[in-house]
């Protein structure tokens, strides 16, 4: 990637996607800037924001070619992550060109958005963060159809983790930063991890060896535990 | 890829995304064997499919070397459908390899998830399906919430097709594969796509131009016909 191109991320430190391919940039040196862009402020609802991502979702990213001015976006943070891989000269580790291999990852990035998203994300924000942000529960019944999202998330994970040292083999993948960034914030929800014991480990490993990650949790952090009142992290 | 490798299809012709990958392989010419795997009769929680695939859900798919007897299993139909691209000669245009372009296709395939799935197949699945199938209903409340993700859906692919002509551009991508398989059921809860007209003119226009995909849904179209009474595509 030629150095006349500036990388711009729309970030919400809230946001579990986002705080994926902040740690991701971090972690490979890759250089950026941060336009914050609050959920919480319905920032990512506004027109101007509209313009840079359709979708209206964060993380979004803008490439400016400093040279000419031209300007270029791309939402969804998985489709920024292989982006980001398939313009840079990165570590093959994160999502390798081997067919098989690169397909696991896929299907885990996959899957990602239908289980463990549901079931950590989204019921987190709906258990904890709706009804003190913006005065909004769900019924019971609705959380509880979520809930069942994280543990069977979990039993996958579980079982994945049973078969190799990271979710899609024996070296980090994309899929681990992406999924370690959903499942920390479920220390909100005093959700105990101790029975999916690999799933608990390999978390824990994560964070021990990425300390970048811990790093660009900690405005998130600070943010829920004042939020809950619960210990950080 | 070598011609000792057989390619099996885990397929219930009922599944949006099923019929995606079916409707890949027939459009490239990829030679594959169906096994017919019923959601309805909870094939997919069977112990014999769950170790074919752990997430349980279809499509996926099996790999056989011929010579050694090797298998290798996947899942998830976007995974599946990159995966075939990688290791198959295909036309460049389904996911091209310049990386925006790419990129364009690959954050259509993650919206995908959480967006136009959640309000095609998931909403006629409920509000259609599973009321006659399983005599289950969901709360009128619950069904307009996954509605309103329907018609954001269409409003977004509204936008993107008044820039060019299919999802991602001037050529045809795995993305108007996923996508034409997943719109063409809201027929079956007689949706009026009238209020859509770029989006009606796409999803004619790529049935018309691809007859394979219309014969890959008649299964599809005879049970939904039957269970509905509506009348057939």
């Amino acid at each position: 990637m030629s150095s006349t191109k500036k990388l711009i991320i729309y970030n919400d430190p809230n946001s579990a996607p986002c705080r994926a391919v902040v740690s991701f940039c971090k972690l490979n040196n890759i250089p950026f800037e941060l336009v914050e862009t609050s959920v919480a402020k319905m920032q990512v609802f506004q027109p101007e924001f509209k313009k840079i991502n359709p979708i209206q979702q964060i993380p979004a990213i803008k490439e400016i070619d400093t040279q000419t001015g031209e300007e270029w976006t791309l939402g969804e943070s998985h489709a920024i992550l292989r982006y980001l891989i398939n313009t840079r000269q990165l570590p093959d580790h994160w999502y390798p060109k081997e067919p098989r291999l690169r397909a696991k990852v896929d299907q885990y990035l996959d899957w990602h958005h239908t289980f463990l998203r549901q079931g950590s994300s989204i019921f987190v924000f709906m258990k904890l963060f709706a009804p003190k942000l913006f005065q909004k529960t769900l019924p019971e019944e609705q959380l509880k159809f979520q809930f069942t999202y994280l543990t069977r998330s979990l039993s996958l994970m579980e079982r994945w983790l049973a078969q190799s040292k990271y979710l899609c083999g024996e070296q980090m993948t994309i899929a681990d930063i992406s999924a370690a960034c959903e499942l920390i914030q479920t220390k909100f929800i005093a959700f105990d991890l101790a029975k999916w014991p690999k799933v608990q480990a390999w978390l824990k490993h994560m964070v021990e060896e990425n300390p970048t990650i811990l790093e660009v949790h900690q405005p998130f952090l600070k943010f829920a535990s004042e939020l809950t009142g619960q210990a950080k992290l």
